[in-house]
């Protein structure tokens, strides 16, 4: 099974290809460049490095949301484009999820936050679990958006270690040095961004358990309005009274 | 701070960029292409995409052994050349270590086997503890030449579950159903294999606290000899007898 992963879902752009569990190239970036200016030369560049002829993987894989929602759009747009070009189906993977998977086998409670702006982040609550010789995470608050302070009243109820990872720490390590009163950490820097490994050591899990959908169907989660579509909203309101 | 990190231990080429605790840029590639094909193309790609001028960064880093001869060597001699080139110091992470921190945080023991042949693994035993608010990964035993049924044996003695990476699992991985018999996993696709990431994000650490060493005194750490230098040493000694 080969699997060709995609990751723009914050700053982070990501290529990953995996093929029958083995991570065969992976390229992530960081920069200011714009996704639209990345994410193809570098899905063109792993395809000429490791010699991938696209028409031979089985599914494109695209971190789904939430997150930026142009970032978003951009991965998106390249999964449906290379789907329906490539006649091969898409898998959606959340953005919070493939995160919490970068830290498998983790100890403590993986907690994810993007900063969503406004005093909210996207973020989830994860654990993993050992059981018959694997171990499998378990979703203990799925993917949301939700303000810092509720995400920081539910783990202090929660009471266990928790292990952040994401860009929210650099907005809100002030925050939770503040206000969290379990024990924490933050995750080093190979494990504190996206990665499309992550979402392609997801996808080929949900590829096994038939979890794809059509290149036409696919739809990001953006999990909560724009700001443009927020905006209208409120006027609309405020024109109703 | 700015590092630039190789590995070229395995027949993983990998190439990162860390910059203040966050990790810029990472490419991976496990293709049979060899590594005088795939590291310099790479370094030359990340540095382009990232708008990298390398007469910037602060030291290069290098996974310093143990590994594959070849690979090895194109590694160091990789490395020696840009510190000559750009008069930066050099930091050796040793391979199996930054294995091992590509699990970070892990709840298991943490065991990453690099096949030897001759029914040998590059192999070390570590363990994260949660102190004082961070991990501090602990090396029970440090990374080694040993005998497969030597390490069962060891870790039998200890009966803690453990994770295993690395790509010494696809050859032994019957003989560890078969002979461990305390519990155990086996690391996915993204966290399995060598990381740049890794290696740099355990050079920043090495970089504060001083353990740099200069582009002409590197050297790889291959733990025992090449198979000409033991064949050499073999027919020597059959000769004094």
């Amino acid at each position: 099974m080969k699997i060709l992963a995609l990751d723009s879902s914050s700053l982070v752009a990501s290529v990953a290809v995996v093929t029958d569990a083995v991570l065969t190239a992976e390229y992530t970036i960081n920069f200011k460049k714009t996704h639209s200016q990345t994410l193809l030369p570098m899905i063109d560049e792993v395809a000429k490095m490791i010699e991938l002829d696209l028409d031979t993987i089985d599914a494109v894989a695209v971190a789904a949301g939430p997150g930026s929602f142009t970032g978003l759009r951009i991965g998106s747009a390249t999964a449906k484009g290379l789907g329906l070009a490539l006649e091969k189906p898409l898998i959606g993977v959340p953005t919070i999820d493939a995160m919490a998977y970068g830290l498998f086998g983790c100890a403590d409670l993986v907690v994810p936050i993007m900063d969503a702006k406004r005093e909210q982040v996207y973020t989830g609550i994860y654990r993993f679990l050992a059981q018959d010789g694997a171990y499998r995470m378990e979703t203990l608050c799925p993917q949301c958006v939700m303000g810092i302070a509720e995400l920081f009243a539910e783990l202090n109820q929660r009471g266990e270690r928790v292990m952040f990872t994401g860009d929210g720490i650099l907005v809100y390590q002030k925050q939770i040095e503040e206000m969290l009163q379990t024990e924490y950490c933050f995750a080093p820097p190979h494990l504190n961004r996206q990665r499309a490994g992550a979402v392609g050591a997801l996808a080929e899990i949900y590829f096994a358990e038939g979890k794809t959908e059509s290149a036409a169907d696919h739809k990001p989660n953006y999990l909560r309005l724009s700001q443009a579509e927020r905006e209208r909203k409120e006027r609309e309101e405020r024109g109703r009274v």
